[in-house]
């Protein structure tokens, strides 16, 4: 499988690429606004990914390059970028499946607080604006990217996925499950992404007033 | 501790009573707006309890009666009916820490959505409501009422707290972890609450759309 990363130079692109790259056979691909930007990234990626003995290529091109790439697309951009991301790749989008990771939040005295577009969710906003016929699956809104990004870190956490293409959600699933420690679940169709991404905010304030708790995720039982 | 829950003949309210009373050794009042049915539950809780060995006496009276009684007063009634139990018991609150563990929700087709009053978060309402000096802690949100119910099943979980008094915040968290297999976490000062409560309609999604996952609770990590 081909996974396309588009802002896979942020920290939860990155994230993404070296558990993906070192837990998985699928080929990783860095896009970036700045090609040249998303060069670099992907090759210090490969570094890190030597030093541990995994001998993997990741190519790193612009946005719409990677999105032309990709089997399946994951918008790792900040909320606020998300609708003009998805305008700048549209075009090669076709026969991939797009996966919405962000979540729009503001900071007060007290914390973190949910801030959803008014679709009502990133994940809907991209719906919303992605081409007619491709199917976008809201996907790993709560994974702490320092502890993604660091492969001495194990985790087990659970990711929990919307949308309403059922196949779509399944092959998420299946790509999410195949980092180590990842569970997938499905958290039913589009107008559930709210109560999914406003986990991310919790984490983070959770992670502020506690001692010794940080980069956190989330496991259901 | 004495501990007062009203709407405790509930499902949330029944599962608080049960761990509390199986536990520890703190004293469980269970509240209602008819007092003959506080008592039936509360014999009822008494048989349960007695039949595992424990024998312990939980008294069942009127909302306003176990309001005096209560060194902490849990809301364990419905989002609905929170603002007018707040007035009904006022005057009893003297000295006591409110606790508030309901959350509004509305349900679609695909599933429960955080649906919060206009102070925020339940949480928030019940601060604004409650007498002035009276500490109010939003907690026990995303307990599972009927894994909780259920004395021969266990769990590890975390609860939320906010609240803007930190001793309220610390004494709840204690008696919190005095039910074996939860811990308490703070999440921060009541602009917080929002976050904290909208994670029960995740929950309740999550269960419905993944087969073996039913009374769902949440551990961070």
């Amino acid at each position: 499988m081909q996974i396309a990363l588009l802002g896979g130079t942020g920290d939860i692109g990155e994230g993404l690429a070296l558990r993906w790259a070192y837990d998985t056979d699928h080929d990783v691909v860095v896009g970036s606004r700045d090609a040249s930007r998303a060069r670099a990234k992907a090759t210090e990626y490969e570094t890190e990914l030597d030093s541990r003995g995994r001998e993997v290529t990741i190519e790193g091109v612009a946005n719409d390059v990677a999105t032309e790439r990709g089997d399946v697309v994951v918008l790792s951009v900040p909320a606020y970028h998300v609708a003009d991301t998805v305008a700048s790749v549209a075009d090669g989008l076709d026969d991939a499946v797009l996966v919405s990771p962000a979540v729009g939040m503001q900071r007060d005295g007290d914390g973190l607080h949910y801030n959803p577009p008014g679709a009502g969710s990133v994940t809907q906003l991209v719906a919303e604006r992605a081409p007619a016929g491709v199917p976008v699956v809201g996907a790993f809104h709560s994974l702490a990217a320092g502890r993604l990004a660091n492969l001495d870190a194990s985790f087990e956490w659970d990711t929990f996925l919307v949308g309403e293409d059922a196949d779509a959600r399944d092959l998420v699933g299946a790509i999410a499950e195949d980092i180590d420690g990842l569970r997938a679940l499905d958290a039913g169709g589009l107008e559930n992404a709210p109560e999914v991404e406003s986990l991310t905010p919790l984490l983070v304030n959770v992670a502020r007033y506690n001692d010794g708790l940080t980069d956190l995720g989330v496991r259901v039982e």
